[in-house]
């Protein structure tokens, strides 16, 4: 058992602390990452709060991994000591299910185990990356490509593959008019993947406050949600439009926004039921779907992708005693575009 | 101009009655079809009854057309007297938008022309089936294969191909798992054609009162969607659900019973808008779709296949005195599966 330096929550109302956790000793199949840096996604907050149900305490969230492979176990193919590696929102999964099987651990039948605050196969709780090291079984760790620096490659690990799944999913490239609602961590990754990927990328925020941004990130074009003539404008435009608001939005009238076969796709979840108008679906043949990040192998593809287009996330890297604060700012979406702690400072 | 037999509206709330309409002169892309039989669809129910917004009445329903054409213009080519063809939902459409020239002519993005109720290209209403000649520009015009017998060929035109066009466009077909919710006049269409694909094809209807039913007419199995067991059972199991309930269903609840990457496609709306867990979507990258009948092409394709497949509609023939009574029995869900007009009683 190895004992590190962390960030955690107490409970559910408390401000995170530094503390210490354990990792489990490196098995004969698992790699030990000293972690370099770890992003702070949204869902980090939630999660830690207990907005998406109870949770056992004290919890290092963090699923955005980047760092550097200190030791291997005995039976280790994949990765050596010193690999720039990445680990994202799964460390684990049944691997025999048909959707493991296609490589989809990420909609294992069994449930994918969750990076931190899951039930592990031993029976602990899974403890995240804001903390010094981690131990991960070697399929679930990816290679970093040299190309990309370590801190602006952490949010990649679930920004970054988030939105390139659903986008190659459904086919986004040259002649696809693709759109991205919302300018945050995924949106912002959304806008630049889809660009390098050669389609047509309209930004549709709230407000135009970002927009100078949207348009250096990638954008073709840049609207504002909140002015009712951008739904007349851009009506039966898209192919693609990837939300990325976890927030209700009024999905039937971005279903509107579709042109024949098109499909919205959600990548975050709010908790209320969306309603959505059969009407508008049916019109233009249209689907509403959902998402959720990538498996390893297309995590994999998602940073070599990276790397040849030059493409990390939009960092503010902060010391570990800011993480609270930052968390204040991710949720009054005062940060452009990932907040990305340095791991040096967990003390 | 010509003045024809029909049985029409005078209003929404007053039942049909024998009454004469007009049918525009065979122009010189028309054809003039004498009517032998039309099928009667839920949908006519409510467009009569103002359910879907005002109407202009007297009014003659019917979108499902099957007849012998008597007269063509001068400068038509597809079709000659004598030939036995069939008129669906929509007898025209811009022709040069983007979908339109893909065929998918019931997308047209300036609207097609609806077979009864619609502003015709002229001005005029159109007036639909219930009735004993109809003039149509020989384009929406389609061919029924001799294999095929008239009445039992009439609802193809709405419910065969309303059910058809789906299956295709999701890949219904060996190796695929395909639900059917309803065993209504589409639904019963969905179920022989989706077996005729190859597909295995489970019905999901309220109790198992037409169970006997639904395996006789291809499905191999056939489950109680009252009995909350079966959304159990099912969980992750489809690759494709066709939805033929107009009325509202759980939405959520049948997602969970697509697999990985499965849709749920509406063929029929509600007015009110269908709550949508998220949750449901993302954690299958499942889709919700519509589907609006089909192009003209695919429909001459869909009759095609249901004559090489021996497929016709199960029906029960009335005559036009019986409409009203017919009406009744639709709303009461009394009827196995479609209720056709013998055209030849309309006096």
């Amino acid at each position: 058992m190895l004992t590190v330096n962390a960030y955690a929550a107490p409970s559910a109302s408390e401000a995170l602390v530094p503390t210490t956790i354990e990792r489990r000793d490196v098995g004969a199949h698992d790699v030990l990452i000293e972690i370099k840096y770890a992003g702070i996604c949204h869902s980090d907050i939630h999660t830690v709060r207990g907005d998406w149900g109870p949770q056992s305490y004290p919890l290092a969230p963090g699923h955005e991994i980047a760092g550097i492979v200190t030791e291997i176990g005995s039976d280790v193919t994949r990765h050596k000591v010193g690999d720039r590696v990445g680990v994202g929102c799964m460390v684990n999964s049944c691997r025999e299910c048909e959707n493991c099987r296609k490589g989809e651990e990420q909609y294992c039948l069994k449930g994918m185990t969750g990076t931190y605050g899951a039930v592990d196969r031993d029976g602990t709780i899974t403890q995240g990356g804001y903390s010094t090291h981690v131990v991960v079984t070697e399929d679930f760790v990816v290679r970093i490509p040299e190309g990309i620096a370590l801190d602006a490659a952490a949010p990649l690990l679930c920004a970054g593959i988030t939105t390139y799944s659903p986008l190659r999913h459904w086919g986004a490239g040259p002649g696809k008019k693709v759109g991205v609602v919302g300018l945050g961590g995924l949106g912002h990754m959304a806008v630049k993947l889809a660009h390098a990927m050669g389609a047509e990328v309209t930004v549709l925020s709230q407000s135009l406050k970002k927009m100078e941004d949207g348009l250096r990130l990638g954008a073709d074009q840049y609207f504002a949600t909140s002015e009712p003539a951008t739904f007349e404008k851009l009506a039966r435009t898209f192919d693609l439009i990837i939300n990325t608001v976890s927030a209700p939005i009024d999905i039937s009238s971005y279903l509107q926004l579709l042109a024949l076969d098109g499909a919205l796709v959600n990548v975050g979840a709010p908790a209320e039921p969306l309603p959505v108008n059969a009407f508008a679906l049916i019109g233009g043949r249209r689907s509403f779907a959902g998402s959720a990040i990538g498996g390893i192998r297309e995590t994999q593809e998602m940073l070599e992708f990276c790397a040849e287009h030059g493409l990390g996330a939009e960092i503010e890297v902060i010391p570990a005693e800011k993480i609270n604060d930052a968390y204040e700012r991710v949720l009054a979406s005062d940060v452009r575009y990932r907040f990305v702690i340095d791991a040096s400072t967990l003390g």
